[in-house]
């Protein structure tokens, strides 16, 4: 198959460019190194040193005898890039990962609220417009988070919902209620490309992903040229990476408010599995399909007492956890109840969080335990300053 | 009260503006004259010349006696100009028509797609952030579309939905299915509208708006030069606006398809009393409050045979009704019952579509007859065009 991967330099795009290759696909990877950017204008840094793309191509080729080949260039600001990419490549399916990742970047203030909407929505409509152009048959991917959902007092369904209102019946996208002006982007995103579906017949799976955890995949474990940009800052590190980076270096494991805020979420190794059976199982022609990408759901306080223990367990017997001010708005006490079968019936295993996954990450993170900058970690983003 | 009006040169903005002025209130007018733009690009024109805004203000005090303040500039190009003209004026009520807004235009290509999208959102909000930086406390009235909500099998409340799943109740956003990139620009700015009203107790009112008809108000009656800019082609227009241009031309009707597609519609009169009664009773810190602004729901055929009967009253006897292909995707028979009582529990009297209405604006029509270019009514843009 051939695979198109947007985002392919980043935490989860370039290991899944090499799972992918090593699977026998056919693979092109493009990214802007934007991101790249985003942290250095931020003081901020992956845990392991990310050797540029080409390089970490050539040493996979080197590692597994496969190509992966590598376009360079912005699908937002650039449309006759990405139209150029589509007609070379006319890939069969697109994992697009392509957008800015963060809630607290979106938050900081008025022009990242805009440079995130204006990248995501407009990368995504070049895309799309590709696509019709191009290869108006193939699978798009699209990565979203399930924070686009919020935390309703209600079961939450996969995409869609069956509902009755006065006497009559009607399935509508499931309403949703966004945390962040990332997550709303990727709610616009979602929006357009339903209608896409409606009107192009496009084929789309739209991927509500879970809180990714998680350093290393069997690929990246080859060689340390591998490893993927795993984040641990206040910024673009998500909540396990962080407690980890803290366990190790003796800080209390910072808990939001109160920790009751629940969510899913999944080792990064299911990613890669879910994009692949995503990509094994089309949408059909017209089809705006929706899977919950996570395999678990937890609360910041169970999430923190479980890295507390398995730190305990790696020798790291001081560790503490401390609540500290929420700087986001949330609720911190609420139902949550997500579906998430849809790709387990597809044949997706789990990999569950357990105390050696969470083990294992701690060993990776100590080999790398100089680099990190613990003053990164603590929040500075507030969601209602004024 | 202080007003300030985004868009304030438009088929809406300009009589809004004149008829708050008359009202009493403290009115200053924003617009970047970039639909002008738009009509020459495309070949377009109103109906009736349309003067320079800043000539259309001196008529207007020359025969009120009441002063508009006029800004220039680009809401969505230029935030710094935003900032200035919020912290100058610091207005109670902000009117927010200052979007594109057609459907054709932004379906005509990629470009037209993404430049209306993000011409509407950033737009959008980089008022949400000029608001929170100089004038918290003001309140939002923002015109959307009842395009937004689609055709769904079921009844359309305002803007909220009361749901029951699985035995447990939640109040959402009244799930939508827009038709067109511009309809979706609107549901993305509701969207980031209602996150702002949750983190920073912003105060919203989202109109949505069915299609307006009309071509004068009390106050453009009062000077030539105070007309308004009236759309009758295919890209602008509206229906009952083309209905009325073809009809006075001697041309069948024009009706998409099956004609069965219904809507709501109101007069003019009624959009500036609407703005008008939201203005008077704002919405509460933190309210995202939702009102479908319409009196009543056609289908486009009971539209055609109601300006057939009008024209002919006005001596148009040879008016037909022909049938054309559907340049859009929708569907052209179905359920239809949208909700429309909160802007009457606030005093709204309608101005109904009678003979009469449509007989007025035929006369209007016929003075400038000569100008109208009958090659711009038929549609060109297609939905499904690949």
């Amino acid at each position: 198959m051939k695979i198109l991967i947007l985002g392919g330099d980043g935490y989860l795009g370039w290991p899944t460019a090499m799972y992918l290759s090593q699977q026998g696909h056919d693979v092109t990877v493009v990214d802007s190194m934007v991101k790249r950017f985003w942290e250095a204008e931020l003081g901020v840094e992956p845990l392991a040193p990310i050797r540029p793309l080409p390089v970490r191509v050539k040493r996979w080729k080197e590692k597994s005898g496969r190509d992966i080949e590598v376009r360079i260039g912005d699908i937002a600001e650039n449309h006759r890039f990405v139209y150029t990419v589509f007609e070379d490549v006319r890939p069969d399916a697109i994992i697009h990962y392509a957008e800015q990742p963060s809630a607290p970047y979106s938050m900081l203030d008025r022009e990242y609220c805009v440079a995130t909407q204006r990248n995501n929505v407009i990368g995504t409509l070049n895309v799309m417009f590709a696509m019709k152009r191009s290869c108006p048959d193939a699978h798009l991917i699209k990565l979203g988070t399930m924070g686009e959902y919020g935390t309703p007092d209600i079961d939450i369904e996969e995409g869609w919902l069956d509902i009755e209102h006065n006497g009559r019946q009607e399935r509508v996208l499931f309403p949703k209620r966004p945390g962040s002006f990332y997550h709303l982007s990727k709610v616009h995103d979602s929006n357009n490309l339903e209608f896409a579906c409606r009107i192009w017949d496009m084929r789309v799976t739209d991927l509500n992903q879970g809180v990714v955890y998680g350093i290393d995949t069997d690929e990246t474990r080859l060689h340390d040229d591998l490893m993927t940009s795993f984040h641990y800052d206040a910024v673009f590190g998500t909540v396990i990476n962080r407690f980890v980076a803290q366990a190790i270096h003796g800080l209390p494991l910072t808990v939001y408010g109160k920790g009751g805020q629940t969510r899913g979420f999944l080792n990064i190794r299911d990613t890669l599995r879910c994009v692949e059976l995503a990509a094994l199982n089309p949408a059909a022609a017209g089809e705006f399909r929706v899977f919950n990408q996570f395999t678990e759901q937890f609360s910041v306080s169970e999430l923190a007492e479980r890295v507390k223990s398995a730190a305990v367990a790696c020798g790291y017997g001081g560790t503490e956890i401390t609540q500290i001010d929420n700087p986001r708005i949330e609720l911190e006490e609420h139902y949550y109840n997500a579906k998430h079968s849809a790709l387990e019936d597809l044949g997706l295993t789990p990999n569950l969080l357990t105390d050696d996954v969470i083990g294992q990450m701690i060993e990776v993170a100590e080999r790398h335990r100089e680099r990190i900058d613990t003053d990164i970690i603590a929040p500075t983003v507030k969601w209602n300053q004024r």
